[in-house]
């Protein structure tokens, strides 16, 4: 019997990361009205653009994009096999947006620059940070984000690299996002939106409990997660975890919570920019997932009758709305996500 | 911290609704190839127009519809945020009504009347009657129904409005059916359609068992809910009801029961009228769905070879086929649907 | 009260089959974007030529197909009703060719003829030949494979037929594939695929461990099921097995093995030949599936750049990769699966 184990991946280790380095993702995707149809059954998902082909067209789009969120998940899941298999932690994100509408008929494919490396004190593992690219099939940048995790080192002799940490806003300016192309909300039906606030009727420091949860199950996050091709063992496999329990992929909540934030935030239509985001405590089947949203900043995007709003999303699994940590500044216990975006409303 | 509940939709209450006024709701969804798929996906779902486009197109249709029933659902879900959050009970169906069939890339919204309302005896809550439409983008009704629903008051003391109750009929008659443009059955392949029963072989007060069971499961309930943006958190979230359950919509009952139905009905093809159905019990994740029929009645439509069928369709779980209610009148705790519905069938 | 159980289907009985005859099994599909999708949903598919447009376009294919085995559940599942209702065990396939890719928009039928027929020494059942074809709308055969089933008799006293054995190739030859018109991997990008190995790089007699393993749920088992349209009761009723669990289709296995087997084999692309297939032991919700594969055979295939690979697929849920059988013989009791098939594969 000759073993083969040599053709699988193994995945990078800490070592395998030189700054510079441009990593091209496997596995392109073409997405269409199957990924849009899932999204709807897996969310609760209700903004109108991304609902009604109609209303987007009211908007001065094509037809509905794929959700945003979705889009992500998809340039996200690409990564994995590279540089998730041997992480120990997803520590963040930052200047994160959204370039161009995916649409139906896409084919998306990733790329990762290595932008940054710093070895742990512990000679055991190190936090590697790399801008991650989504490409459409006209090789246009759909989303660029920068993400960075701690990753296992394989030999642990291997030398540290030279520190390299990049320099990264701590939020988007407003002259950092990108409008899409055409986007108008002068004709914007807010009857068939499902609510009546304008971004004029938000104020900052404005907080807003979503009211409305979720009790998620094994089946629809696997689903979920296997749909963006992202294979990182935890989601699916029961032994991978000393506890025989399937951590569920971040971004599921990611997704339950911003779906969630339709009830008041219903015209928050589209994601345009990722400021920052952390997985403050892990996800598990029979979690009862709520969300609430805290407006953070407001501005003007250079498109008439187009304001972005930027909003701090909190899912939690319990406790009161409107806490996030404790007085030794730490996530509280029921907080899963603390995420901190851009979105376009109607002015 | 600026709190923004008054941002969240907290539904009508039985005061908030005058008869006569139009409610728009919010929401239009684009359907296609993805609901189609979930559709069959989540059911048992057979009936050969609507499992293949060539079967359709023999039946002189473009392509195969979305399932009447889906198109039923999606029309309905849009109404619940409206029209269902502070319901205590869904208590009946009239005078529904298929119009046009649904196809793939029309985007529906829906608007429902308030025909009558009558404050019940208790002063905490009454019952509205709405008369719903769904619309396809050219603003044509694709469905039209009535429901009724006992809602809660948000304010005791508002006065008891003017006692208005619409005449509805007992069931449709024939000439109240509409048999989709373009529909024949002269090339109708009943071996590819799977049963060779036709319209003439159904005896009014023949009753079908229709054998199949399934067992219903959490992930599959929720995910069909939410495609059709029904948002009713008595399904979603274990914290909703005091016994810690999530009961299941019961339009899943209905998709299952009339799936199921193929099973001797498989010529039963098309779904056009509503008479009326009760949800006569819940039902909850573990239960194994069974369901059988009777005819109630048979007609001609006027167009040639094509028969309507007049048919209840009983669900339950457990208990022995055909039997429906106790001496005392009341349905049997194992009867979860008790629908009496028209389907078109070849003659 | 007029019983219609006549107006069932009870499936066929070993009595009810005659050499020579064809069956025409009902219910065409037709299958789209939500089929794929939802492929990538239940499984962690991620062969670049089914996931997408682009990359199959690179492979001289008009976009990405129906994945191969996907093709097989609709072209399998059409037979259930008529074979497997009152099938006691599926005992065996071969000579199984996939002749043509499926794509989005086409509908599918299925045919089977009855190619032997053998009574059992007992009496009470008897094993069951044939041969079954998936048509397209265009009546090209699009999948050709033999399988048998031991069938129950309905009337012990009906006479035993006289016996017809077929005879089966253990495993077909290079010259039986079809290479789809127009494949070719000269353009093959190895980076987007996913592994670098192409067919050269692997040797008989090679085992191949794919690492990952997918704890199963009852609502994907009983979704995918579904959305092949197979019926068979013991997959969705909990009643229907005196231990009360619902006994996962051994294509939801095969399905899952053979997505987990791109980590090693991310170039086997195309399915093309089923030599044969063992369903070893039940798969139950709650089980961890992972995989092995061992290569058994490699050939040209005629067409310049495209290599043929036999390869043994194992599914185990649990025990050491590479064990098979016991010293008695039988398979041990961890193994699942046990596939003999056909791959294309970049030369």
């Amino acid at each position: 019997m000759i073993m083969g184990a040599a053709k699988t991946n193994p995945g990078r280790f800490f070592e395998d990361y030189t700054v510079g380095e441009t990593i091209h993702h496997a596995v392109p995707r073409s997405v269409g009205a199957g990924e849009r149809a899932l999204y709807h059954a897996l969310y609760p998902a209700r903004h109108a653009l991304y609902s009604s082909d109609e209303f987007a067209r009211s908007c001065g789009l094509k037809q509905s994009p794929l959700d945003d969120i979705a889009a992500f998940h998809v340039v996200f899941g690409k990564t994995v096999p590279d540089v998730s298999l041997n992480a120990l932690a997803n520590l963040g994100y930052a200047e994160g947006r959204w370039l161009k509408p995916v649409y139906a008929g896409d084919t998306i494919r990733s790329t990762s620059e290595v932008i940054g490396v710093k070895q742990n004190s512990n000679g055991k593992s190190g936090v590697v940070w790399v801008r991650t690219k989504g490409h459409n099939q006209r090789d246009e940048v759909v989303i660029d984000y920068v993400r960075w995790a701690m990753v296992r080192k394989r030999d642990l002799d291997a030398p540290a690299p030279e520190v390299v940490i990049p320099e990264l806003k701590p939020a988007l300016a407003a002259e950092d996002l990108v409008v899409p192309e055409g986007l108008r909300f002068d004709e914007y039906d807010f009857t068939l939106a499902g609510e009546a606030h304008r971004w004029g009727d938000y104020e900052i420091g404005e907080t807003i409990d979503h009211v409305d949860g979720v009790t998620v199950e094994e089946a629809e996050h696997m689903m979920a997660t296997r749909l963006w091709q992202n294979t990182a063992k935890v989601h699916f496999d029961v032994s991978s975890r000393p506890d025989g329990r399937r951590l569920i992929y971040g971004g599921h909540v990611i997704s339950m919570a911003r779906t969630l934030s339709f009830n008041g935030l219903a015209n928050a239509q589209m994601v345009v920019g990722l400021n920052g985001g952390a997985h403050a405590n892990p996800c598990f089947s029979g979690d009862t997932i709520r969300a609430w949203s805290e407006v953070l900043d407001k501005a003007e995007t250079g498109v008439p009758g187009v304001g972005a709003i930027r909003l701090r999303l909190v899912a939690t699994k319990g406790g009161a709305p409107f806490m996030l940590k404790g007085e030794d500044g730490k996530y509280l216990p029921d907080v899963m996500l603390d995420l901190d975006y851009w979105a376009l409303m109607p002015m």
